[in-house]
């Protein structure tokens, strides 16, 4: 009897793995990772070098991603059957050997392993290992704290509307937004709305080989490669 | 010439410290860590066994914990000369050797660190290696995520008053609350006011051998041992 164990990656730099999930991949068999079509796979890539050559691959690609809206029905239809195909192939999997699931980041923070974590219940044992996130490696690329004494610290994701965006921006210390992409207008607009946006600071790949730490008014590209956008908390320091 | 290396050792369990920081803290010749008087030292006790035993060892006790109120100036200003102290004795250390500093979580998310690391500034080489949260081992631990889709997630520290608990319990999806302790009741009555209580958890320890998950309205105990409360999302699922 195995185990399905979503391994969380850490935010890009593979030393920046947990001694656990470094451990528990050199020794797999079995490993699956979601991907978009046609591409590599952020998680995936990240663990080249890693992983040993003679694990079993099971790349999952997402089936739609941006061309149907997520409100349409049938992008929920489309997208839960995905992933109770891949809950019961895994399920299967594991009924012989442990089955490692590859995620950036930290599984349980905006992760997708937890489509398929809340499926596999009854169905398979199900172990999750925590990682570093994204947003832990982007701050720490800035070489500023993010949070001191009792700054309070919202995480938001830039999908959202603008004058949301802009609300929880004015009434917040520290900030992070993630899924920046086509949104990042938009959360520019916000944020200078707020006052916020010449305290920002955008982070691209934040541990990787190509990483780039800006400020974000200084900034002119209009579409960002996975990034982070910051303000760091100014509070109570001694 | 050596730097000043702050390891960010993740939630508790040594297996979940990164690959890099495990790597630094074998091979250290100058160890240095926080702890109140007469403690060992919480990041001192995670590095038991993984740190060499003929390692220097720098315990930076702190002169006042909560004998004085930090709006008082005496906090402020002992407190800084402590951190003034330990600056030039790690820069000192640092000119022939690598000092690696010890920290909980992730060093620049509420970390002890920041105040060395700024004052370090021109004196040092400083480098920060960043850790899995607390926060994220919590989670974890109670084995579902803590956010999905679009859901906005606020941090807090349960020392902010009782009203701006409310408040901002109320205007999030998932919630973080962090250093409990003695705020237990003030933070449970805020929850309570924001009908978020029935939702929240609270999770001692995680990741650590006394490790201990609960409802927060099933707990009777006023003041419970190195805790974070947790509200999850509910946010969008396919
Ligand atoms: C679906 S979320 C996954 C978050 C992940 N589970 C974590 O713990 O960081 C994906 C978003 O994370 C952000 N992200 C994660 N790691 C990053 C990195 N190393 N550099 C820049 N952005 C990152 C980007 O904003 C991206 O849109
Ligand atoms: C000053 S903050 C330090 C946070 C740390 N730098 C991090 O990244 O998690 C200390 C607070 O973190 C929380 N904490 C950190 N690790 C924890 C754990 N493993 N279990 C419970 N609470 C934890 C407690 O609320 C504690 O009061």
């Amino acid at each position: 009897m195995g185990k399905v164990i979503c391994i969380g990656l850490g935010p890009g730099d593979p030393d920046l793995m947990s001694v656990k999930a470094h451990r528990l991949l050199t020794n797999a068999r079995h490993v699956a990772f979601f991907r978009k079509a046609g591409r590599k796979g952020k998680a995936r890539q990240i663990v080249n070098g890693v992983m040993p050559e003679s694990a079993a691959e099971y790349p999952m690609e997402y089936p739609v991603t941006t061309e149907i809206h997520f409100s349409d029905p049938e992008y929920n239809r489309i997208l839960s059957e995905f992933y109770e195909d891949w809950t019961e192939r895994l399920a299967e999997l594991s009924k012989t050997d442990d089955v490692i699931v590859l995620c950036e980041g930290d599984p349980f923070f905006y992760g997708s392993f937890m489509h398929l974590h809340s499926r596999l219940q009854g169905k398979a044992e199900v172990e999750v290992v925590p990682g570093i996130t994204g947003m832990s490696g982007c701050w720490t690329a800035t070489d500023m704290p993010i949070t001191w004494g009792d700054d309070v610290m919202t995480v938001l994701m830039a999908t959202l509307p603008e004058e949301e965006l802009v609300t929880r921006a004015k009434e917040t210390n520290a900030l992070v937004v993630m899924k920046i992409g086509r949104n990042l207008p938009k959360l520019r607009r916000a944020l200078e709305t707020a006052g916020r946006l010449d305290d920002a600071w955008i982070v691209e790949q934040g541990t990787m080989p190509g990483q780039q730490v800006r400020k974000l008014a200084e900034m002119t590209d209009e579409v960002p490669y996975f990034a982070i956008v910051l303000v760091h908390g100014q509070g109570r320091r001694p």
